[in-house]
């Protein structure tokens, strides 16, 4: 074993590419091995790091310090969250806010006896954007939060519109509405309704006689989807989806607007702008990889999430540079 | 003592009569009283707690939770913050950056052996925006941060602008460059001279007889405040600076640029806009004197920075209702 951290990836997706990456610009860390739940064999990973069975991952309890669960959170997470926690220390990026407390609860009920930490929920939201929410509402306590997203591509209102009959290809983006942004950045602390938030826009791709204005209609009419927003569809060809619409930019803003004293308005706000919603979301997974390990070194044990990281935890550097060069 | 966390103020300048006002907002901490160099006597504060010197401090041991530090960095904290350590968990917004690392060891030294948890340098800068700096260093490795500050006043540049022969009064207001701030949100990484990032406006009253060309000129030659700046001066009478010029607005960014994967540029923005800097920085200190409060239950004693406070302990609610709420 080296004296860097071993990382090890669970799930090779887009999670898991950008994971690899991310961990090549961290000098402290380094990547031991992939494991995947396809035939190991047909998976050729951009490091050339080892790719391994997830049925084998326990031989290598001895080798890894943290690993990084890149699944999804509907089918994979649930499963291997737990599983895992048994055996590893690990990071996931469990992102269904409903669920997040049942979830943590499974997971701390494996790491906990066993002496493991996990960290759930990691990312940008819930993640970045749930700390800003929590340090806004801490400092200023009478006020209101408001959380924006996009633009950005949303994977799950796409695949809600692919599933449509006549549907060949869609992506759908998030916007958030300016004229609500900059009323909320004034401090009035507005009253918003769903539909003057964000507006919704689909690029879609017909199959071949599909009927576009049923097509539409669907769409926009789809409850808890669309039916909320104002949407626009527009009808494009498989080449520009291809073209135009192949890259998963996003980000937002979370803003917490408050009052002091007997009028000052205050105002907090925390936005992100990203090309590639995967690649940042792992490199928020990679940093906290870092901290679960110190944790665990400190005898910090069980499910923890964002808001139980100092964030010391999350830098290669000491405490010590850290107050010198960024305090 | 009542079951709630009782806090002392050391000073009651404006830093204090935050603090003090901000205090009301959070139902679990309580305000138990207000010590001054100052002869107590002649001190009403508003909310009507007894004031008590200075000097009999140590009398309060057993009485008080958590010790606000409200005096200033220069002459206050240094001598202040390693006495009241001793004794008591504080917090202080020590902001000397460069003396930051001297006067964490002297606080430490003795905090630590008396089991005391004391925070220093918290509030906006130091404070939320080294938080954001570290953030964005640890997510983004590869990349550059960016302080913008203001647009708002500065009270070292305005003192320094006072303390010339021939004025009678004047404010400096520090203004971010809007094009320099465009430049780096757009992902670029730039290089920005001192004199790019940002401007500086004079607002000043000039004594009965003075000379506005010899003062203007000693403005904007003098070193290290003025002269790597491009400077505006603006002479006003002294009804004008009393009506346009009384409040203590401030704020500004933290921007961390970086580039993941081979091409994405990835941008994280953390921005403050305040009506009232002394109002906002007493809100932080307010948010942290928990933290410490509860450091100190856990058994964290010693000198600590904001980078040593996992985010969750600021908050009032359980961290089961944070998962639940916010996360």
């Amino acid at each position: 074993m080296s004296s860097k951290i071993n990382i090890g990836i669970v799930g090779y997706g887009n999670l898991g590419k950008g994971v690899e990456s991310a961990i090549t610009q961290n000098e402290d860390l380094t990547l031991h091995a992939v494991f995947t739940r396809r035939d190991p064999s047909t998976l050729k990973v951009n490091s050339g790091v080892p790719v391994y069975a997830l049925g084998d991952v326990e031989k290598f309890v001895n080798e890894i310090d943290v690993m990084i669960l890149c699944g999804g959170s509907k089918d994979d997470l649930p499963e291997q969250g737990p599983a895992l926690a048994k055996h590893f220390n690990t990071v996931d990026s469990f992102d269904t806010h409903a669920k997040i407390p049942d979830y943590f609860e499974t997971v701390d009920a494996t790491a906990k006896p066993n002496g493991k930490t996990a960290i759930i929920s990691v990312g940008w939201d819930p993640g970045l954007f749930s700390i800003n929410r929590l340090y806004g509402e801490a400092i200023l306590p009478e006020g209101a939060t408001y959380t924006f997203w996009g633009k950005g591509l949303s994977q799950g209102h796409s695949d809600a519109i692919r599933r449509i009959a006549g549907v060949k290809g869609a992506v759908q983006y998030t916007i958030p509405v300016e004229e609500a942004v900059d009323k909320v950045r004034s401090g009035s602390q507005p009253t918003l309704t769903t539909r003057e938030k964000h507006t919704r826009e689909c690029y879609v791709v017909l199959e071949e006689g599909a009927d576009a204005t049923v097509v539409e209609q669907t769409i926009v009419s789809m409850p808890d989807y669309f039916s909320d927003y104002d949407t626009t569809v527009h009808f494009i060809n498989e080449q520009q989806l291809a073209e135009e619409h192949s890259t998963m930019p996003h980000g937002g803003f979370v803003i917490r607007s408050g009052k002091t004293g007997t009028s000052s308005n205050q105002v907090m706000e925390f936005s992100l702008t990203l090309d590639s919603n995967p690649e940042f979301t792992s490199s928020v997974l990679v940093a906290y990889a870092r901290a679960a390990f110190r944790m665990n070194q400190n005898g910090e044990t069980g499910a923890k999430t964002v808001f139980d990281v100092a964030p010391g935890l999350l830098s290669s550097k000491s405490a010590h540079d850290l107050r010198k060069e960024l305090l």
